[in-house]
């Protein structure tokens, strides 16, 4: 196997990027990797090059570059070269930690959509904190602004996919996200989407879910259109994050006996940082497109970029895209048969 | 000034309804208060009866009730006939912990919307855990399903008033929830919001804001449509929620040493729990109808309910529905002089 690396994509690049190649190398003894980047800086993090090559180039995609733009203009980025080794059949999987809308164009503009899916949808792995999963997946986080039921039907096959295939979920609950639980709510577009997942019978659809049971576990797949999942996923953050620092606040800001209090649960409140990282499970997934991409978050360190390439490493193993593919075909397929039906 | 109360809607209703209402009659001690429910059950809860008047009804509207059907349908019902005395100039303001969607309805079809206004916006008051004030306004966070860019521009008009004339803000920065800070991010809705409150000179518009920020304090009134803001909304009670319960965890499973040191931190967690807790600054406002309407949470105890009534006091005693009418009127005036300058 062979995962291409864009080494110069994120706040701490190439460091973090190639240290992560070096310690997802000890875990993955079997893969190849090629970074792309600046190779005297590259080479400052990485001691020997065992599975490792380096493709050199001084061109860069930037985190305030326009994304379509970007990848259409700077063929000679890190981050297109490493789309460009996917395409050409000179790697498997593509990461970056770079920017988001640019790996976006990347994967619609070089890589290329699976035949019969309208638009890719970003995946990430959330955490549950009830129930009997530890984590849950959703999609679209925000690869579209705008969507339409069908791609929202699309987005619910991906993810049952990704939670099968990927998070080992045996016949995933596939929920909706929508603004009350009744079968009739939301807007045209989720009252449509509702409908078309109800009637797909190979899904395990459980109905809607509203926003506020999101981490309680009640479903393993939540979809979700790219607007109000870009929204309610960094609100899950931007939350956590707040009420974490409200803790820290509580226990030092409140004099010696709330100093001690906090160091008695200094173990405790680890676990639960840890617990709503979800960075662990790895980056957000581009699902749709005709090879694995996986986006960390910009601000990934080696552990994290590590988990990703391993996450990418269980996508190219399990065979999803080729699996996606032929799913979506004999879909097609099925459609066309049974239109033909209702003709005669 | 007389308020109009619902002392049938919500869980615990009707003995929180009333206490609440004992309470708020000893903060509001002008204030006259009529309880629309069943006399009976009211009287089990309030010992005297100063600016205290009961009118009874057997009807109720249940929390299950299809909203629009049950107003329409369910004319003598406790909701409804609170609605109705404000109509007939007999209350100033309504308040219900019922159902939302009735409540809804009930403002739109029973009070009548605020000339100019095409949609009023459900409008709630939110923690700004940074920044110079404690809290924001955040609308619309479930009113309407579907918006168009001109309901966008009167929520942000709704909501500067309300902010100036209720929370006493000065000068309101006006933010637009959206799926990046850039002004060209998001869905065609929101790019051309954003376009409208930039032209408005008479709003103090600071650009979009990500739900990541939305707790700290970079902008007193939020403006969402509300699938969005219900979505977000409701994800911050259930993230917040589910932070709490881990640190709960956290404390009383993990042995001695935790339950020590939450010992310890008790009094801090309070204080934390106490400024995620949103009901303190009352309930939602349904603004946009021509009377103050407040719709409490289902669960809200008595303290709640005199938190939502003080609210719709300081509603009506700012005037806030004439100085609002007064507000789209003149709008309405200036464009159609700026029409006939144009085709001059």
């Amino acid at each position: 196997m062979k995962i291409a690396v864009d080494a110069m994509g994120g706040d701490n690049a190439p460091e973090e990027i190639v240290k992560g190649v070096a310690l997802a190398r000890t875990a993955l003894p079997e893969t190849e990797f090629t970074l792309f980047g600046k190779r005297d800086e590259i080479m400052k993090y990485m001691a020997d090059f065992k599975n490792v090559k380096i493709v050199h180039t001084d061109e860069e995609i930037l985190m305030e570059d326009e994304p379509v733009k970007a990848v259409r203009s700077k063929k000679n980025s890190s981050m297109v070269l490493a789309a460009k080794a996917v395409k050409d059949g000179e790697a498997d999987a593509v990461f970056s930690a770079g920017n988001t809308g640019a790996l976006l164009a990347a994967g619609l503009f070089v890589i290329g959509r699976i035949k019969g899916i309208g638009r890719p949808g970003m995946t990430t792995t959330l955490p549950s904190l009830e129930g009997d999963n530890d984590t849950f997946t959703m999609l679209d986080v925000g690869a579209n602004a705008e969507s339409k039921a069908k791609n929202l039907h699309d987005f619910a096959i991906l993810g049952n996919f990704y939670s099968c295939n990927v998070m080992n979920v045996t016949n995933p609950r596939i929920a909706l996200l929508n603004n009350g639980t009744e079968y009739d709510k939301g807007d045209k577009l989720h009252k449509e989407t509702y409908q078309l997942l109800k009637d797909d019978q190979s899904l395990n659809f459980v109905g809607n879910i509203e926003s506020r049971e999101l981490l309680n576990g009640k479903a393993d797949v939540v979809v979700t259109d790219g607007f109000t999942g870009n929204a309610v996923l960094k609100n899950t953050e931007g939350t956590a994050l707040s009420m974490l620092k409200l803790v820290k606040h509580a226990i030092m800001d409140n004099g010696v006996t709330s100093k001690l209090g906090g160091l008695l649960l200094k173990k405790s409140f680890g676990e639960i940082a840890d617990k709503m990282d979800y960075s662990k499970h790895g980056g957000a997934v581009l699902l749709g497109v005709k090879a694995p991409v996986v986006k960390a978050h910009g601000s990934s360190n080696a552990v994290q970029v590590k988990n990703a390439l391993i996450q990418l490493h269980t996508m190219v193993d399990s065979n999803i895209t080729k699996n996606l593919s032929d799913y979506f075909a004999s879909h097609k397929a099925e459609q066309a048969a049974s239109k033909v039906d209702n003709q005669e």
